[in-house]
C-alpha cells in the first residue's frame, strides 16, 4: 500500500502529557490514540508492532508446550464468590450489573476461569499436567494510569496456567515457562533479568518478575555483572529435559529490585561485578507457582468425585504467566 | 504436539441446552465453553477455527484496501452522548460505572469512536478517501442470547467504516465491500445471497445483508435461481476498478427474507426459477451506506475548522459492514 493511501496520523509537536521517551514517540510516530484515562487505539502502524509481540509470544508459548485458548473479557461474579477473591480485589476490578441485575465483571485476571474450565475436564492424573494459555483483553482500573500502553487500564495480557500432578510437577512446569520468558525477550531485543518478587495476591513461594533494563527506566536495579552475560537458551532448547540448571543458572547470582535490595549481599560481590542499573518496572512479566488456595479446591465441585481417582484437587499447582506490554 | 498432550475436552452426550446442530457439534467436538448466558470460551480446537475465519477476513479487508486498526473494547460514554445515541441505544448497550464514577460502557459498535480518530487526523479532502476496519470483542446485552457462539452476548467482530469525499465515492466504498463480502464467504465455503435490508439504527437508504443458505437455517428466503450460479469475483479482481457491473449483477436479481418479500414480484418469475431456502439468519452480515447523521456533524469539533479545506464533516458517510461469526 502507498504511504499516500495509509492511515498514519503523525503528529509533529511533542505531546505535553507524554512522561516518558516511549509514549511520546509512540503518540508522534501514530502508533496510538489515547480514548480514555489508560485506555487506547491502535493505529495501524502500532497495531503491526502489537501483533509482531503477539506472535513471537505465542510461539515461544506453544514451543514451551502450553496450550493456546481464549476466554472471555467478561466474566460472573460467581466464580470469584466461590475462589474468595470477590472482595478481595478492591476498586481496580471493573464490576458490571447486566440488564438482568446479575453481577458481572472485567476480568483482572483468570485464574478463577481457567480453573473452573479445567474441573470439568479432568478425569484423571492421566489428563496432566497441562498448561493452558490466552492472549487477551484485560481491565485494570488503576487509580493513575500512566507511561501510555505501558501502565494503562484496559490492555492485552498473555497468562499461562499450568495444571500439574504435583509439587515437583509444578516446578517442572515453572522452568518451563522461565526458560519461555527468557527466550521471548531476547527475540524482543530486550535484556530481562529475572528478580525474585512477592508474588501478591497469586501467592506462593516462587514467583520472579522479569526486569527489563531500559536507559529511560524509572526506577534502579542492582545485580551481578556476569548476568548481563549469560546467555540466553537458544530455538533448540529441549522442553522436555531438565531445565533447571539453566533456571539455577539465572536466579543463583545476586538480582534485586529497590525493594528487595539487600546491601550486605551485595556488597560480598566483587566491586567490579556490581552493576546498577535503570530499569523500567512499568513494563514487568512475572511467573509464580503457587498451591491453589486450600478453599478454592476444597469448595470446588470437582466432577471427579472420587479424589483416589484423581489428585487434581488437593495437590494442584497453577503457574501463572503475566506479560503487560 | 500429540494428541495425548492436547486439550480436547469432547462430550459424550449430546447436551440438552444446545438447540441447533452447530451449537451441539461445537460442544460435543470440545470447541468451545459456555462461561455465562451467551459469554462463550474458545477452546484450543474452536480457538483454531476462529483465527482461519479472522485471517481470511483480514486478507480479503486488506485486498479491498481497508487498513486494519484496533479500538479498545471499553468506551467513553461522552462520546455516545455527543452523537446522541447514548440514551436511543437501550438496555443492549452494556453500561459501566469506573472508579471515578465516570460513566463507560463495553462497546456495541464503534461508529462514534472511529469518528472521533478520524476527525483528530482529517486536514484535508486529499486524506480521503480512508476505510478503517478492525477485529474486536463487542458485547450486546441481548435479552435471551441462543445458538452458542451463533447469537452471543460477548462476540468478535469486524467492523469497517469508510470516510469519503462525496456520495459518489461512498458508493464505490460500498461496492468494494460488497466484493470483499462475497468473496470472504466463498473462502469461507458458505452460499451467501446478498439481500436489501433495514438498515436499522445505522440509518442511509442501501444496506444489504449476507445472508448464508444452511439446510438448518431457522428461516426461509426466497430468491431468484441464477444468483445460485451468479460467480464470485476471482482473487485477481481490480479493487481500483469500477465494481458497480458486478454489484448490480447480485442486486438486480430477486432476492428477499420474509419481512422483505414481496409475492407478486416473486411471481413474476419464471417458475423455474422462484426458489425458496431455508437461511441461517443469526449469523447475518450486513453493510450499510448512510450519511453520518447530520446532528453529529454539526456538534463535532471538526479540526478543519474551514470547511471549504474540507469537504468531509457536511458530505462524509460511513460504510459499516459488520460481520457476526
Amino acid at each position: 500500500m502507498r504511504l499516500s493511501r495509509y492511515f498514519l496520523p503523525i503528529l509533529k509537536e511533542t505531546p505535553k502529557e507524554a512522561e516518558i521517551v516511549s509514549h511520546r514517540l509512540m503518540l508522534r510516530a501514530g502508533m496510538m490514540r489515547q480514548q480514555s484515562a489508560g485506555i487506547y487505539s491502535w493505529l495501524p502502524l502500532g497495531l503491526k508492532v502489537l501483533d509482531k509481540v503477539g506472535r513471537i509470544v505465542r510461539e515461544e508459548q506453544n514451543r514451551s508446550g502450553a496450550i493456546e485458548i481464549l476466554m472471555p473479557t467478561i466474566q460472573s461474579a460467581d466464580l470469584w464468590r466461590e475462589s474468595g477473591r470477590y472482595d478481595d480485589y478492591g476498586k481496580e476490578m471493573l464490576r458490571i450489573t447486566d440488564r438482568h441485575e446479575r453481577e458481572m465483571l472485567f476480568g483482572p485476571t483468570n485464574e478463577e476461569m481457567i480453573t473452573d474450565i479445567f474441573r470439568s475436564y479432568v478425569r484423571s492424573y492421566r489428563d496432566l499436567p497441562r498448561n493452558l494459555y490466552h492472549i487477551q483483553w484485560k481491565f485494570r482500573d488503576e487509580v493513575r494510569p500512566r507511561f501510555g500502553v505501558m501502565r494503562g487500564r484496559e490492555f492485552l495480557m498473555k497468562d499461562a496456567y499450568s495444571f500439574d500432578v504435583d509439587q515437583e510437577g509444578a516446578r517442572r512446569a515453572y522452568n518451563r515457562m522461565f526458560v519461555a520468558y527468557l527466550r521471548t525477550f531476547e527475540r524482543l531485543g530486550l535484556k530481562a533479568i529475572p528478580m525474585k518478587a512477592d508474588s501478591g495476591p497469586i501467592g506462593g513461594d516462587m514467583t520472579h518478575e522479569f526486569i527489563v533494563l531500559a536507559s529511560t527506566g524509572e526506577s534502579a536495579v542492582f545485580l551481578d555483572r556476569e548476568l548481563l552475560e549469560t546467555p540466553v537458551p537458544g530455538a533448540d532448547v529441549d522442553f522436555e529435559s531438565d531445565l533447571s540448571p539453566i533456571v539455577a543458572d539465572w536466579t543463583a547470582k545476586y538480582a534485586a529490585t529497590e525493594e528487595m535490595h539487600d546491601e550486605a549481599a551485595f556488597a560480598e560481590l566483587p566491586a567490579n561485578r556490581q552493576v546498577t542499573r535503570a530499569a523500567s518496572r512499568s513494563a514487568t512479566s512475572s511467573i509464580s507457582a503457587p498451591s491453589i488456595p486450600s478453599r478454592w479446591a476444597r469448595r470446588s465441585p470437582a466432577p471427579t468425585a472420587s479424589s483416589a481417582r484423581c489428585t487434581w484437587a488437593p495437590t494442584a499447582s497453577a503457574c501463572r504467566a503475566s506479560s503487560r506490554p
